[in-house]
C-alpha cells in the first residue's frame, strides 16, 4: 500500500490487481485511512479485533473495484472513499461471521479472529464494522448509494442462509448454486461497482454496465475459489484445501462430479459421493480420493471453463467505454480472476 | 393485536403499555403488516426463524414508542409505519444475535431460535434483519432517521462489546455499568422515539426532548431488568432469574453489593462475589444467597430507586407538550417500567 514511487513504474507490476492497486495508490490510501480511523473504538477489543482482520492485508479487492470504478466513470472523489470503506466493512462484517460459522482455523494465513477472542466478540464486532458501513454511506447522503449497499447486504446474508440450507444436500441443482454465489459473493462486487457511477451521476447505462461487470467478476472469482479448494486443476494438495469438502458444502465442481456419475450410472461414485456429502462420513483419504474423481470427471476444467465465460462477460460489460489505462486493466483483472491458478 | 373494537374502552385496558397499544392499534397493524411482509424471503429457514421470533409476540414496546412519539408530536405516516417496523427488526436481530452469545435455553416462553435452527442460522437471519431495516429506512429517504438508526446500531453493537469484555470483571465501576446499559438498551429506545419528531421535522428542542425521554426510559427499563433478574424485592425466585448471575455480568445491583461489602469491610460477601462472579466457580446454592446478599444490603432496592429517578426524568422531558392522551400515556409509560415489578 505505502509502495515507494519507483514501484509505479508499471514494468515492474506483474498483475492487474497490484497494478489496479499501485494506479490507484493516492486514492486507496484515503481509503485506508478512513477503514483505520472508522474501527477505533473505545472498546479496546473492537479496534483490537478489527486490527487482526484488516491488518492482515487482504486484497482489498472490492474497494479497489469502488475506486476503479469511479476513476473509469469520471473520477474519485472523497465520497467514493467513503463507499469503498464501507464496501469493505461490510465485507470484513460477513468475513467475521462467516468464520465463527465455518468453524474455521485460518484467514489471510492468520489464526482466525474467533479462535482469540471467542465466537461472541466476532459475532458483535462483525456487528459492529456493519453498523459504522451505514454510517459511512449516511455520510455521502446520497440515498441511491444507501439503496445498493443496504439491498446488497440483505442479499448476501440471504445467500449465505441458502448456502446453510444446502449443506450436505447433494440433489441440489446447479441454478441453486449459481443463486448462492450470486447472492452470496457476486453482490458485493455488483453493489462495489454500481455504487460509484451512480453517485457521479453517470448514465443509467453506464451505471449497469459497471453493475453486471461486477456480477460476472464476481461470478468468476468465486466458481474459480470453489476450484481452489480442490487445488485446481493441477496443484499438489496444500493446507488450503478441502474446507468445502470437509463442511459438506457442495460447490459446481461436485455437483457436476455427482451430474456425470449418475450420468455413467458410476454407482461407485455415486456412493462416494453420498457417503462423504450426504452422510458426512468422511475418512483421512477421501480428500484425495475426491480431488482425484473431480479431475478424471473433468467437473474442474468445466467450473473453470464456466468462470472463463464469465470473465469474457464481463470484458464485454466495458466495452462501451472509451479506451483508457482504467478499461485495460479491469478488462485484464477480469481474466487474472480465473488465471491466477490454471 | 386483533383485540376486537370493544377493548378500545379504556377503563377495560389496566397497564400504560397495553393502553399504548389500544391507542395505536391500527398503526400498529400497519408496522406488523411491514414486519411479516419484509422478513419473507423465498428462502424458507429465514421466515421460519423470524416468525419463531416475532410469531412468539413479544411487547413491541420499541416500534410502539416510534408510533406513540408520532402521534405526540403530530402524527403518525406511513413512513413512521416503516421506520417503526425497522428499529423492531434491529432489536431483532440483536435478539438472535444475543441468544447465540449467551447460550439462552428461553426466549419469550419458547426455545430460543438458535437451539432449534442452530447458531449459523441465528447469526445469519439476524444479519438479513439487519439489512432489512436499512432497506425500510432508505425507502423513507430521510438521511435524518438513517443517521440516527445507523449511529445507535453502532453504538448498540459498541455497547454488547463492552459487556462482554467487562464480564467477570469484580471492579467494574457504576459508570462503566451505566455506559453499558446506556449503548446496549437506551441508544435504541432514544432513536425509536427521535426519529419520529425528526421526520416531521418538528422543532429541535422537541426532537431533544423525545431523544431524552428515549434515553431516560431505556436506563429505567434495563435497570428494572437487571433488579428482575434477581427476582425484584419480593418475588420468589422462577425459572427466569439468575441469567446474570450465570453468566457473570456483573450488574449494578451486584456492583452495589460489592461496594458495600468493601465499605464494612465484610470480607465473607466479598470472597463470596469474588468466587461466583470473578472465579466464576459456582454452586447449587449459590444463587439464593446472592438474591438474599442483594436484598439485605439494600442493593436491590437502590438500583429501583435509581430506575425511578430515570422514570421521572423521562417524564419531566414531556412537560413541553400540551396535555394529551399520548402525553398521559408515555409519562404513565414511565412509571409502569419501574413498576411492573416492585
Amino acid at each position: 500500500m505505502n509502495a515507494p514511487a519507483h514501484i509505479k513504474d508499471s514494468d515492474r507490476v506483474v498483475n492487474p490487481a497490484e497494478r489496479l492497486m499501485v494506479m490507484a495508490e493516492n486514492e486507496m490510501q484515503a481509503v485506508n485511512d478512513i477503514i483505520r480511523d472508522r474501527m477505533q473504538s473505545p472498546i479496546g477489543m473492537i479496534p483490537d479485533l478489527a486490527e487482526h482482520l484488516v491488518g492482515a492485508g487482504g486484497k482489498r479487492l472490492r474497494p479497489l473495484l469502488t475506486i476503479a470504478s469511479a476513476q473509469l466513470c469520471g473520477g474519485a472523489t472523497a465520497d467514493h472513499h467513503k463507499l469503498a470503506a464501507a464496501v469493505e466493512f461490510i465485507h470484513s462484517a460477513t468475513l467475521l461471521h462467516d468464520d465463527v460459522i465455518d468453524e474455521s482455523d485460518l484467514r489471510r494465513g492468520r489464526k482466525v479472529a474467533n479462535r482469540i477472542w471467542g465466537n461472541s466478540a466476532s459475532i458483535l464486532v462483525g456487528d459492529f464494522l456493519f453498523a459504522r458501513a451505514f454510517n459511512l454511506m449516511v455520510e455521502t447522503s446520497s440515498l441511491e448509494a444507501l439503496d445498493i449497499l443496504s439491498t446488497a447486504s440483505s442479499v448476501i446474508a440471504e445467500g449465505e442462509v441458502h448456502q446453510l440450507a444446502a449443506l450436505r444436500k447433494i440433489d441440489i441443482s446447479e441454478q441453486s448454486y449459481m443463486d448462492i454465489i450470486g447472492a452470496k459473493t457476486a453482490a458485493l462486487f455488483a453493489a462495489a461497482c454500481e455504487v460509484s457511477p451512480v453517485i457521479l451521476n453517470a448514465p443509467l447505462e453506464t451505471q449497469s454496465a459497471m453493475r453486471d461487470y461486477g456480477i460476472n467478476l464476481g461470478l468468476a472469482f468465486q466458481l474459480v475459489d470453489d476450484a481452489l479448494d480442490y487445488g485446481g486443476l493441477e496443484s499438489a494438495l496444500g493446507k488450503s484445501v478441502g474446507d468445502d469438502f470437509r463442511e459438506g458444502k457442495l460447490t459446481l465442481p461436485v455437483i457436476r462430479a455427482i451430474a456425470q456419475a449418475r450420468t455413467e450410472n458410476d454407482t461407485e461414485s455415486l456412493e462416494f459421493w453420498t457417503r462423504v456429502m450426504s452422510d458426512y462420513q468422511q475418512t483421512d483419504t477421501d480428500l484425495e480420493r475426491a480431488v482425484s474423481l473431480l479431475r478424471q470427471s473433468g467437473a474442474l476444467s468445466s467450473t473453470l471453463d464456466l468462470a472463463r465465460d464469465y470473465a469474457a462477460k464481463a470484458q464485454k460489460n466495458l466495452n462501451q467505454f472509451d479506451d483508457c489505462d482504467w478499461k485495460q486493466t479491469l478488462k485484464a483483472l477480469a481474466n487474472f480472476v480465473v488465471d491466477r491458478i490454471t
